[in-house]
């Protein structure tokens, strides 16, 4: 499946408490604008993680590719993109860029695989799919 | 009630991650300090979170005073002492300070109190203060 | 001096992962929020920490005192307020509260004492009282 | 070349902080956890941050891959290990892996690439290689 020309877009700015000794954002810390994009993302599309949660499924994280291209500095303003795959029968890959504003320097690239999971095994994301118009 | 003349010490070494801009320990971090030795100080009385969480009861911090008296930095290590008082019917005062090693310079002093809730309401510490030895 | 009436606001929502096991956001966060706010205020009253850097000047907080009035819960929203007030000659007090969005419930009541800093001596605000409005 | 059979570990425990509304350690964490060990081992060898920057050489993340596996909960105890390899001229990449105590269970595969760079642009990580010994 082609990725979406138009991903979904959230914007951030840098807070300084985010930043370490090197005077540049923690590479921690994109895991966490990436994750905050992602939840945002999924919410958007009427995914309810207390829904989920209350039918025993989890959304979980198995895998991240980060690369770090350029770093971001203390109150610059920038946004995370979400883009989503099918990945197999029970994966999602979501493909999510950052970039800096205003000049959309590109700072990360990341593909993240999610899965989700009952009872301790994956699922076949189901309504998920549908609800993220990933059913083919 | 006196202050124990030999409180619980718990030791830790500054992470990178946890200094910011300025070079120094992010004052965010030092909370996270002090919540760590607490939970560890509570446990090695024989409290136990689940089953406090199983009974209804959590366990929260309703105020928060501290002194910042002097910077940690990259890798310095250090101590955090506990130290509890009981407060009226309902509260429990830490007493607690983080001293640099191995010189022993303080740098911060904070008093936390806490209170049992149970139902979303404050309920006598009960079990907790005779665990605690705070039984008058 | 009195409060000013009308003062800073800044607008947060809280990210899944500034919460904790409790389901609600973590006492260290509600710090991240209160100096993140500080520091864009301080911004828009055109201070650089940057320029004041380069003066030698550090502005560091030397007391924090924090009341937890009811805890924040996944995606609220709440405001953070910045009310400053000089304390004698080098000090100055910022209070600060919290407030969820749209029921202006009070989630946080803080006082934080800053002071600014030069070669490791407190020095007089000086030109910052002045950006701040707080010269007598 | 071969992986040490016997690499730098580093040992931790899981701070309640550190754990989300899943119950789990958030995936932000192991970043923090991974670079704290990269740290550690650095210095273990005899590299000196501070003396690499006043010659202005910064070791800068360029790539993570993260494989979760397995999570953490609060106070488990793991064991976080370091392996380098020499990749090309310029980039070292860290293999490390993320173990439960006591049972050795995988948490964490990650394979982090580092690079040194001056004024901007890489460079050969020179005397880091001798340090490592990764010199061919």
């Amino acid at each position: 499946m082609a990725e979406d020309k138009h991903p979904y877009k959230l914007s951030f700015v840098v807070r300084d408490y985010e930043c370490d000794l090197q005077g540049v954002v923690n590479n921690a810390n994109y895991q966490h604008y990436l994750e905050h994009a992602r939840h945002e993302f999924l919410i958007s599309k009427g995914v309810s993680f207390a829904q989920l949660h209350d039918e025993g499924i989890d959304l979980i994280v198995t895998k991240a590719e980060i690369e770090y291209k350029h770093p971001l500095r203390r109150r610059d303003e920038f946004i995370v993109t979400v883009n989503i795959q099918r990945e197999g029968n029970v994966r999602i890959l979501f493909v999510q860029d950052i970039f800096r504003l205003p000049d959309l320097k590109l700072i990360v690239k990341a593909r993240v695989t999610g899965v989700a999971i009952k009872k301790g095994r994956p699922v076949a994301p189901g309504d998920l799919v549908f609800r993220l118009g990933l059913e083919s």
